[in-house]
């Protein structure tokens, strides 16, 4: 049996026996969450370091992107997908390891870039789908905290998260790490906004955001009596409220989905005569009229809804002057607030929810 | 403001105005739903025209394959892009329209298949699509209903469903016929199962699950008291599992997500200890096994779960005989079943679902 989750609860198992019976609720992962501008300001001086190795790997712009990926991380990698598609001009798809590891059936990725994105690099499915990727023809980078790791090993180029030990459950700092790695990566094949103005000055509004914890515990206590939220984005932000939704249901129960704003429009927004709560998330752009105006509609269908992002009515806003390619980050860090602070309001302990704590490896 | 659901919304109209006034409740939709077994017995009977079609159209392979949809057809699209994945051995992706739409990044589609799917051919965003990969090099197959639609005179070739007028909201017999014919693409570019036999034997399996209605009716007294379902599979019948999340949520407003086995392993996980209802679906096959492991071990932690398929302990059985490949189509005929008796059951018109027939054309 495969399985996708081993480093996860691996991790879940050590906050519990080691953390958080000495730490109060929550003390790991806000320690986490507070390490990120730092992190990334580490993670983002060796950009240009990616962009040379990158090249040199690809002479040759690649005619597709497979990307693989496992829960948060592949939040992170949808982000990527598109910053990747928009980068490249070339399609970019997500890999279902299933056909590798499960069908194994006959592949050919020649001409193709693979990113596979793991926190430890120790998850195997991942590892397997990048052998086969490279036996064929395909060209690896692994994005991954661990230099050393297997999946490390395995690919051709190691973009080393350098975020340091993840011991709360949810993954915070990584998941940021990830988003700005996909970024640098995406600055390699083509022009997304990523220059030295924009990069100096994300690690300050990623504490900026941090820092301002009125409008997360607010919408917390908003959140509180909700059953079930629904998160919305599109475009660039879509991988964000997808990580949104994962991030309060780790750390609260509460049933949690995201849906692309077009999507939502496409049958689903049904839901909102339910009541539902509904969390939509916006950076000034292309896709940014599209949020709003469903959140109106929405809100005029009956569902509760409030918005984040640095927009008009914003409940939970963060820097305008970020360029959307990185506002993910932004509003990764706003969730991860959220859902801290709904968590501890609900008398859980967001470090180690239940559930996550069991080891299931086989 | 890109629209994805105009068709959608028009269907819901017509339904409102025309017919669910003078026809008794769910009763358009079962009487769409038995279509089926003669739609799609008339759609694979073309088969073999498809091959041919196909093959003229790609002397080569594709070097990669894009799918562009929106709602259950994007469901028929996830099952599709197994299938063709498996039968390429090139990357699928799955289009997101927004890059093109709202961004119009520049992009090349050179070597690419574009696979596009919409019930009505109408959708002005899949339309866009399509014309941006014809004009940068990509060949493009059109799966519709309508062959004298716009997405229709804009791809390369058609597959016509012919599956008929759908007057009923939820889309049922469209979406059988859309997971047909993703079986006759991939059958044209390898080996997936579709031959003589499976392909007569399709339809009298479809009648007989429709036929035996009570463990549906079984199975939505169950779902009665729930107000979170989570469904559940992996590999081939992960979009399965997804449309019939989006079709009960759609005729009932019961909050439905699907996961993959695989994901759901990964963090949520946790929601089985809230006592979520959790329904998975599996046929015999490479990730059998995965999906039956994750029942037992979400039935531990709290879940409440039924399974569906031609596995050991069904609550929801269909016919093995059928191949893995085509076992979607029964999935989505049974969850049909299972989404219509609920909705019955809640006191709600299926045929016309409320929140979904406002027209919001702009």
């Amino acid at each position: 049996v495969i399985r996708g989750s081993v480093n996860h609860y691996a991790r879940g198992v050590g906050a519990t026996a080691d953390q958080t019976t000495t730490a109060a609720p929550g003390t790991l992962m806000a320690a986490e969450m507070a390490e990120q501008p730092s992190r990334l300001a580490a993670l983002l001086a060796r950009r240009r370091e990616v962009v040379r190795e990158l090249r040199a790997l690809l002479p040759d712009r690649p005619i597709g992107t497979v990307l693989v990926a496992r829960g948060s991380s592949d939040h992170a990698a949808t982000c990527g997908r598109y910053l990747l598609e928009m980068a490249s001009g070339r399609p970019v798809s997500s890999a279902s390891p299933s056909v590798h590891t499960l069908y194994r059936s006959e592949v050919d990725f020649s001409g193709h870039l693979v990113v596979a994105v793991s926190q430890s690099g120790r998850t195997p499915e991942i590892v397997e789908v990048v052998e086969r990727a490279r036996a064929t023809g395909g060209r690896a980078v692994a994005i991954t905290n661990d230099a050393t790791s297997p999946l490390a090993r395995s690919a051709d180029m190691v973009i080393a998260l350098e975020a340091g030990d993840e011991r709360a459950v949810p993954a915070t700092k990584t998941v940021t790490c990830q988003l700005a790695a996909f970024a640098m990566l995406a600055q390699a094949l083509g022009e997304i906004g990523l220059d030295d103005a924009s990069a100096g000055s994300l690690p300050g509004q990623v504490a900026h955001v941090l820092a301002d914890v009125d409008p997360a515990v607010q919408l917390a206590e908003w959140l509180l009596g909700a059953n079930r939220l629904a998160t919305v984005a599109r475009g660039l932000l879509y991988g964000a409220a997808a990580e949104a939704a994962l991030k309060i249901e780790e750390t609260t129960s509460v049933f949690a989905s995201a849906f692309s704003a077009a999507d939502l429009r496409h049958g689903p927004i049904a839901i909102a005569s339910t009541g539902i709560a509904v969390l939509a998330f916006a950076h000034p752009g292309p896709a940014c009229a599209d949020v709003l105006d469903l959140v109106e509609d929405l809100a005029v269908r009956g569902a509760r809804t409030k918005l984040a992002g640095p927009v008009p009515g914003s409940d939970l806003p963060w820097p305008a002057a970020a360029p959307e390619a990185l506002a993910p980050i932004l509003a990764v860090a706003r969730a991860q607030q959220l859902a801290r602070f709904l968590a501890l309001r609900m008398g859980r302990n967001p470090d180690a929810p239940s559930g996550l704590t069991k080891v299931t490896v086989t």
